[in-house]
């Protein structure tokens, strides 16, 4: 029987802003990526959507990003291989000791943002990224853009991986994303989206810009809940799983077996 | 044979900002208290601190702190018991994790500046900094003022304490340091602080501001490291302590036989 | 004929995190208290909503804070009158220079949160905070709490100040307000909220919680937006206003007559 | 009789972080660039600092840049032109508010760091931000790197500008200077530093790495004080302005005859 993963960014808010709709998302994904503070979220949201997460059984995800928290780690950084691994080994750490705190584990590490996308081609910034999730713990998932140099380097490294894909998003003949700046970039209708999402997870293949099939691995789909749209955009692809027989569930123990 | 802890502040500086004199300072100390970048320091900073002190064998401390880089956390702010927990859970974590990849671990936590003395008098903001450090990691060292609010609290969590003595301070009646602002509040002749020191841990006592002896118990010693002369002070008190055949070791494992 | 100011705080988005409802309030105030980037907003959202505020006509307010963006600008922070002075000098220059740049003037500043309940009791900030402002631009009009320390500063120091009153809070029997932490704080009430008001403006009169009458100067009302319900009650109370023949007009030009 | 005036990076402390040599810096020169708090600096500093070099006669400027005390203003941003433009406009605004309170005024802005040399090849962001100074002040002179991008983009908007030469750098054919990151970038050796100077301000001609002169103006000359080598440059540079009868002096009224 096949398995999938849903992750959403979670945890974002930050003081008195508030971000996101935690507690609805939480309903309906397997792996949560929770902000570390440095782009988003603070030290008691982080502890907050530990908890929950952790009570409705959801896999806790380290979600680090650039210390950019008024470009919310969307802007892209040059900083060196040192230090995007002293930043990612920082945030891992924090959440860490927040899932501890909260009696449970953290499961797996997506880069945010800025740091994600730069991550995904630039394989000196993956490697970096890859040795300090490999330091801090060997058994932590590293979540990445399916196919890219993020995924390769956790590979390396001696991780175990998930590669990640988006419902939403339309996809090159080489198998990156469509930057959001071009009008094909985004897939509006969500019978289709969904319908590409079946295939991926049940074929390992989608049909990039061009009309060619390329080959994807799905391990983990990326989904949103700052939006009714959104939200109903995942139950929608909650039922078409179920009626595929393609069980949710998260990289935590019984995925071992 | 006595043995003391010599603990000092460092990992102050921040990007561009440079303070103290770590490299120097790390030659004289058993334990060092690392900020985690709340109230000073920054992932990188920390790292390249944890991995010095790692490497000349200095016990690693977390220095948690008000997140108040304006402020150096010196300054009072008043948090609910619940974002006192979420700090220090957030800050022992993200050092813990720069340990682990360093080779090393976290040996004690400090609190810093205000945090330090609001808890050493408060005794709910004590019991969320203990709680919150048992929970992260419950073999840790809580270093605490000695009598204070904050060793009690440890004690009573279940936490091993080290009690705090300053040598260039004087203390009052009930025990509690004589608040800087007062005129007899430093001890600025070197050799009186050294032989103040040397009494609080051969006898346990000290001789407070009203000319009474009161009792003291001196795990630790706090020593500086920014000013030349702080140094010089460091120096004859180790020339001192090994005079008297008392032993300068931290609280690692060999302080478990 | 009777006049009245209506100021609501606005301009307190910040990077990616959204805020209040600027745009309808700003349909029904006359003059707009605009975030400056300590406790909230930042040099985009300053920019944008003096631009705005000044194309309707709405008086532009500087709304200096604490430097505490993650508290919001509402903990108490113990400064320097030094401090109080400087950070309140830089933050209505900085709103001066939007100004300038939206070819319009800043009117009115009020300072935000802790801030102004402090200075509402605390003589020395108040002066500090006075002093600031008329050495910027003596033209200004100072805003603060009907009958506090930060009104009498102003007078003091020579400025033009307007007294504020709160529709939807009680007054105790000495005229400061009731801390929010006692039950009978709050008004919920519209259609008491609203008489009250109108009664501080025609009869400069209130009743305390001890229900005797105290003397109260309304110069300016304090509205909110950010909920469905502070939009209606504005709503509600600019029908009252119009009904007895009450101008809502700001401290500008037309003012001075 | 020829003029050139001195300018210098000041009040870039932060905090309880100290930096720079300020007071001694401002006897040397007759400008100064004094930090606005984005990338240095803060309320405190920059009032103190504004007052000091006031009192001495020296040229109050503003120094804006990058919102990133992490990175002191030194990594680059790709930030839209109207954050740029907004970026400028906040930081001047603060800092004509401090001269105001010291009873000065702001005589020239200088962009910092990143901001100063991506501005210097990039025509949108040196549009941006001599709009943005002209939209604050018409009457401020925009200091800029001689040659670039951005003294053309002040003389378009109507600016008056100040052309900028470094005496310890080589300049390439173009006449930009060359990146600190090639072997020849640095010139280490007094003599020659200064002779190039003179000859800027004599003949406006430099010489080239390629061997050939180039055509250069040099209204003001970047100066250090950091070191206690870049201070003894600056004395004995003063004395060969001496001996050359060059005058020092900044943009200010006199400047107008």
């Amino acid at each position: 029987m096949k398995k999938i993963d849903l992750n959403s960014d979670l945890g974002e808010s930050f003081g008195a802003y508030s971000i996101g709709n935690d507690e609805e998302v939480l309903q309906y994904i397997s792996s949560a990526n929770i902000a570390c503070g440095f782009h988003a979220g603070d030290h008691n949201v982080m502890l907050n959507t530990v908890k929950t997460a952790a009570s409705l059984g959801v896999g806790i995800g380290a979600h680090p990003g650039f210390p950019d928290l008024a470009g919310f780690g969307r802007r892209e950084m040059k900083l060196s291989p040192e230090e995007i691994y002293n930043l990612v080994v920082y945030q891992v750490g924090a959440i860490q000791a927040a899932a501890k705190a909260c009696d449970t584990n953290v499961q797996h590490v997506k880069p945010h943002g800025a740091l994600y996308n730069m991550a995904s081609k630039d394989s000196t910034m993956a490697v970096a990224i890859a040795k300090a999730v490999y330091a801090v713990d060997p058994d932590l998932v590293l979540f990445g853009l399916a196919g890219s140099e993020l995924v390769r380097a956790g590979e390396r490294i001696g991780l175990r991986v998930a590669q990640e894909v988006f419902a939403d998003r339309t996809y090159q003949p080489d198998g990156t994303l469509t930057p959001r700046s071009r009008a094909n970039a985004m897939i509006h209708d969500v019978t289709v989206a969904v319908d590409r999402v079946i295939r991926m997870i049940q074929e390992g293949k989608v049909t990039a810009v061009d009309g060619a099939d390329i080959d994807i691995q799905a391990d983990t789909i990326c989904v949103h809940g700052d939006e009714p749209e959104a939200l109903r955009f995942v139950q929608q692809l909650r039922e078409r799983l179920q009626a595929e027989q393609i069980t949710i569930r998260n990289f935590g123990d019984e995925y071992h077996e």
